[in-house]
């Protein structure tokens, strides 16, 4: 067996090991496909709710834990899920051993809760993996120059996946989840949604970034940056996931890929501000500096040098960003500021919209004909976003998806559609 | 501040951080007496129950958990409690930062679950006191030379403690647990039995060995080895506990200290061995192969050839050790096996006793007065055991007690024993 070239990584999340009785059926799982020889490195998250039992138990003995404790406790849950693992799969005579983040070399930067991967130093994995082992990481953890752990924040057994599979210039990183792949839209918001057998990164990055939480874009970057093909797929079923990669994806028919939506948006308009140089910085500057995430930014036409600035923010963020942009507006002699916060949006993505003319017209014009009406739009190279009311995103995504034929992906598309409609029916609730 | 000298290493065991409430009183007490000019180490065992449901956990997923992966499982047990001891400590205002065992530069052989410390490095500790830290170190763990970490088996989390003390030449290790000291005797069973001021690590070993679970046999042995003074006290109140240390007691007078016992023996006699050389070999290197744990072995004087040859194990390892000896008992051709499993043992205790004549008989004069039948007598320069029926042990501890007034100390006795009598009466059920 060699241990570069043909390793695979794999990613459990929290659902996929929350019980002994799941870890059994994980290590089932990986039993019944191993493949001996490739190499296998499983990363895995914490035990469903062990990481909110802990944190809730550092607050019960104290009111600020600091960071870097907070990464002692909580990195132990990973540690735990890592162990079970490893026993389960020895237990079916799977030869496996477990590692901690320190002990696979994700080395991190020192922000802890919230550390960046620096480097991944895979010795030890790879020493395991030529012993024939299965090595099982506990994900979303690493060791900074002090030699401390740290927790690398959102997204993180993925990130770890990933960044393990450039490391080990591994053939695939594998995410098993609780859902079974990526689909046009939300299955839950259209039953007609279609799972999709794969999409690019920037697709991938577009519907992540924009409503579509299957996984974190920081770890879809990263694939992206290192050429990690990337497939997810349900740990619950083994059906066809979809992979994510970079290359062009299979249907080429119909550019559109997927509907994203989001239903928390607050926006917060500025109305008559002076339309010179350094306006938008004096506004910005303390929204980002209290980490108040802008989404969409739109500045209206300039009437006699006078202009409407538009941002929008998640719900739970507008008091704040109000209390920062109210002093501001009233020193800028602005006519006051306009706020809603019953706001959702929905995006239409897709590799070449852009080059392609029709695909935004037809948006809009979908839009219009079931009487919803667009507060903002914004635009990348791949995607179109609308800002609406926030009751009607629904009825736009099933409109969108109708517009577009997303429930078919061209004339390929028949046995996958029946394969879809098959796995739709056997999904387990979640 | 030195962080030599006059650094003090304190163990907190797992009913003393049992809870997110106890974890803050352990807080705030070593808030409450922290001299600034004193290095503190804090070693911290598993929170209460946290080692057994770990424990259980492993059988949920498989069988025969493998003693390397058991240990990365139940070593997150006391990584929680030393970070969450550090978080509130943190929040009463003292620097303090948590370390895990292997951090804190306990080495240990490759034995997992059951590891011997081999050295310990403590320079990160030393680094943390000079800064101004208390320094909370997870106990029962260390790190092996695969840099694995690895539990170190039972009395653990005592045994980092006094081990981290010899390594720091700490003034002193204070092992703060559910008992408030050494007494003369268990006083559940006697009433009037007194605490300690201090004892020898000799008497230490022997009470400890003969039934006296205040601390694990290991952790005395090794302060003996270096000479670290070891306090035993209460984690719930501060009253003053029992030091153990090397020089002559304060007490010289009355040389019994303690009163041990054990509830829990049985014994075998094989009858009718030939009394020749090689035969006590046959009959106990089969049960030391299968570690099975012999306590007290006589053999009586030979009658032409022929000995009765007896020894104790604990009640739950007679059926094992019988299926051992039984076919040996045949093929030496003896007069069968007799067994005994009802019965316990009561020892008596102290410095100087051997040196001084009257103590054994002055025992078997006490125990023949009450009436108790004496199966077995041996004894080390320091201890007189006499094997006894189970139903006896207590009225044996008791006419010793008062046979060898242990509840009083002697001339400078009255102050202390009107202390003891208040701590008793204020003691918190356990």
């Amino acid at each position: 067996m060699t241990s570069r070239g043909g390793t695979i990584v794999q990613k459990y999340g929290g659902t996929s090991v929350g019980s002994a009785e799941r870890i059994r059926r994980v290590a089932a799982r990986i039993a019944r496909n191993l493949d001996s020889r490739r190499g296998l490195v499983v990363v895995v998250s914490a035990m469903g709710d062990t990481t909110d039992d802990l944190i809730e138990l550092a607050y019960q003995v104290c009111d600020e834990p600091s960071d870097r404790e907070m990464d002692v406790l909580v990195s132990t849950g990973e540690i735990i899920s890592s162990s079970l693992l490893a026993m389960a799969l020895r237990h079916l005579d799977v030869p496996a051993i477990s590692l901690s983040g320190p002990q696979a070399g994700i080395r991190t930067d020192t922000r802890h809760s919230k550390a960046r991967i620096t480097a991944v130093e895979p010795e030890r994995v790879l020493r395991e993996l030529t012993r024939g082992d299965v090595v099982v990481v506990a994900g979303f953890q690493g060791v900074n120059p002090e030699m401390d752990i740290t927790t690398i924040g959102r997204g993180g057994s993925d990130t770890t996946a990933v960044a393990l599979a450039a490391a080990l210039r591994a053939e695939r990183c594998e995410i098993y989840t609780d859902v079974d792949g990526v689909y046009t839209t939300d299955p839950r918001i259209e039953p007609r949604a279609r799972k999709l057998t794969d999409i690019t990164y920037e697709e991938m990055l577009e519907m992540a970034s924009h409503g579509a939480r299957v996984m974190h874009p920081r770890a879809v970057e990263l694939g992206e940056v290192y050429g990690i093909p990337i497939l997810v797929a349900s740990s619950f079923r083994e059906v066809p996931g979809t992979l994510i990669h970079g290359g062009s994806t299979v249907e080429p028919v119909n550019k559109v890929r997927g509907i994203a939506h989001d239903f928390d948006i607050a926006k917060v308009t500025v109305r008559g501000v002076p339309d010179r140089p350094g306006i938008a910085a004096r506004i910005f500057e303390p929204l980002a500096e209290a980490a108040v995430t802008v989404d969409t930014i739109v500045q209206n036409a300039s009437v006699d040098g006078i202009a409407d600035l538009t941002f929008t923010v998640s719900r739970g963020e507008l008091p704040r960003a109000l209390r920062l942009v109210e002093p501001l507006a009233r020193e800028l002699g602005g006519a006051g500021i306009v706020t809603n916060d019953r706001l959702g949006k929905v995006s239409i993505v897709g590799t070449g919209m852009q080059n392609t003319p029709g695909y935004a017209s037809r948006m809009f014009r979908t839009l219009y004909d079931a009487g919803i009406n667009i507060e903002l739009i914004t635009t990348s190279e791949i995607r179109i976003t609308c800002i609406i009311a926030e009751d009607r995103v629904k009825d736009a995504v099933r409109a969108l998806h109708e517009a577009f034929h997303l429930e078919t992906s061209g004339p390929d598309s028949e046995l996958e559609a029946a394969q879809t409609r098959r796995a739709r029916a056997e999904r387990a609730p979640d």
